[in-house]
């Protein structure tokens, strides 16, 4: 039965295309994506593998270590649930045996390239010497970038509760407060909010904004600081992305004139999004304002898709990128800009691609100066 | 400079016997182990690679995205950091690159073939066409199997207080909270104790406690409900990974029993720890207790090595492992226990395998019964 959460009708084309008898999904963001259950020890537990088998014809089939059955049936969308016993059973070679019964054996299949090992590769063609196996990364990405309605909400609702955490935070007194303080104040919020855990958590101040993913540690903040940060949680299966720049008491001249000049260029950006813009020119349209005003950009992209994982995801906004954005896309936006040795910039917000042009999720009016901390 | 956090008489022992040039680390807790360091986009953006190339003879060379440069730089061990410019250069050609320039091109170098993915293997085998490849994924489960004194301090602190943090979360008023609210002030003490972040949380309750990695849900807590945790942070680089186990007002006569015989087989087992034990026969003893009583053990394993990132490492202390423990292992005791299709029982401690026998790092006697939620 399949969920209003993928978009069935991309994935059979792509199927189509690859001209493929079945999918062989591995990594974390397919097999959530395919299953509707994101099973924690595939990532931290690496040799826990399981594996969405997505047929052209047919239903699907999840194989999962023994110990996560209960959980895949618990809480996932296929109904056909196979499990190998760690330690006892070889999970490729159980996948083979379920492939030789669905008669999938000597059949062209789509792998994870990406994500497969070359170990479990060899594993692989050792036992199944009769099949052809091809790359399926890209066309999967292809699939999870544009998006159904539901995963559009659900996203939605992942960033708003995002904003809310950060503001809620950083609501409170600050100065003085340790960098650290005020992230525990952030996670803490987004626990409150519904937030299934902390997927990121960066928050610098001062001249650590410099470092995009420090992990926030002892600075105190102090009075004519920045503070950056880059942040999200889970909620209801779905990640969270954002960022946020917020200063302690005002600002200095030097900072108010870079952040505007900065948040121009951005926002520009986010309002010039839409379908059929080359996901490169979304690049170059950030690249050329701070050109003009005499900067470089601080980052090799200034934005991604993402799915339920959260990551970045097709389509990166990045000069080599030359396709075009469609309708359904869901971008977190997020140019960097460093124009000191000492003082970095950074915003990032959701934004869907309609059929006519974009639609900001985000408070994106919030960011007109940089928040002050300490202030409600 | 080599860190008091790395075992490197083990190191070079394991590149003489791989008879390797070098070594090309790749996955996040081999990455780590060697450079002191931990990018955490290397886990969730799996394309922006860093590698240590750690060679037989001079100095190591670290290899990240110049995103993460200022980070390598800041904290890590390795001096000598290289970049590359994510979608401009390809990781891999650079890493090619710097074996070309230091002469290592037409080596045997060693590689994770547990980790490299197969498109990352292609292109490593298109550029060094005169290079022989080696597997040292277990060579280097061996290398961080057995830990340097500062190694254990660290841990021991990491364990000892999410210990604490479980107790404090613990002590408050729980009946009539749901399971999320009670997780919540579990990860809300891990930050004030100073965990970076929440490794993994999982908390469940009544028949929820037959799923071992559900996230914390909306089931209010009971009377009579056991609850049962496992969790894990982050304290200065090295991870905890934990498991207690509760009950709200007081147990019946059946929970008592069966959490009594439970705990006895696993008492034994932590006291039962030495040099020279098999890993299978520390699964044995606790299986043949159980099945002395009637029992099956609920898990293929009861317990596992672990290093910075925590995870399941070598040695997994399960019915195929014939290697023996050595001194300086440190192992996250953890036999599980099902009897019955509504009630699980979980208990995980920390112990360090010594010249002579164990030392068991966390407080295994307040285990004694099981801890009743809302009492200091």
């Amino acid at each position: 039965m399949p969920s209003p959460l993928i978009n069935t009708e991309r994935l059979s084309r792509a199927i189509a295309d690859l001209d493929v008898a079945a999918l062989l999904a591995i990594s974390p963001e397919n097999t959530h994506y395919l299953s509707s259950v994101f099973i924690r020890t595939q990532v931290s537990i690496r040799d826990r593998i399981a594996v969405v088998l997505w047929p052209e014809q047919g239903d699907p089939t999840f194989l999962v270590c023994d110990i996560e059955e209960s959980l895949a049936r618990a809480e996932g969308s296929i109904e056909d649930v196979r499990t190998y016993v760690e330690f006892a059973d070889s999970p490729v070679a159980r996948l083979a045996d379920i492939l030789r019964e669905r008669g999938l054996a000597r059949q062209r299949l789509g792998v994870e390239t990406k994500y497969l090992s070359v170990r479990q590769m060899e594993q692989l063609c050792d036992e199944l010497p009769g099949a052809e196996f091809v790359p399926i990364d890209e066309a999967m990405a292809r699939v999870r970038a544009v998006k159904t309605p539901g995963e559009i909400d659900m996203l939605s609702t992942a960033y708003l509760r995002t904003e809310e955490a950060i503001r809620r935070a950083w609501a409170q007194p600050s100065e003085g407060c340790t960098e650290r303080e005020i992230a525990n104040r952030m996670g803490q919020a987004l626990f409150e909010l519904g937030s299934d855990g902390v997927r990121h958590m960066t928050l610098s101040s001062g001249p650590n904004t410099i470092h995009p993913h420090m992990t926030p540690g002892t600075r105190q903040v102090r009075r004519g600081d920045t503070v950056l940060t880059d942040v999200g949680g889970f909620f209801s299966g779905f990640a969270s992305d954002m960022a946020r720049m917020g200063v302690v008491g005002g600002p200095t001249a030097q900072q108010e004139r870079e952040y505007a000049l900065y948040r121009s260029a951005y926002i520009r950006l986010l309002h010039a999004i839409r379908p059929g813009m080359r996901a490169a020119d979304a690049f170059n349209f950030v690249r050329e304002a701070m050109r003009e005003a005499g900067y470089d950009l601080g980052l090799p992209h200034v934005g991604h898709g993402l799915s339920r994982r959260g990551g970045h995801e097709f389509p990166m906004l990045q000069p080599r990128n030359d396709e075009p954005l469609e309708p359904g896309m869901v971008l977190a936006v997020e140019p960097g800009f460093k124009p000191r040795a000492d003082q970095r910039y950074h915003i990032e917000d959701l934004v869907v691609v309609t059929e006519t042009g974009s639609r900001i999720v985000t408070d994106w009016r919030s960011t007109e100066a940089m928040l002050v901390l300490g202030e409600p």
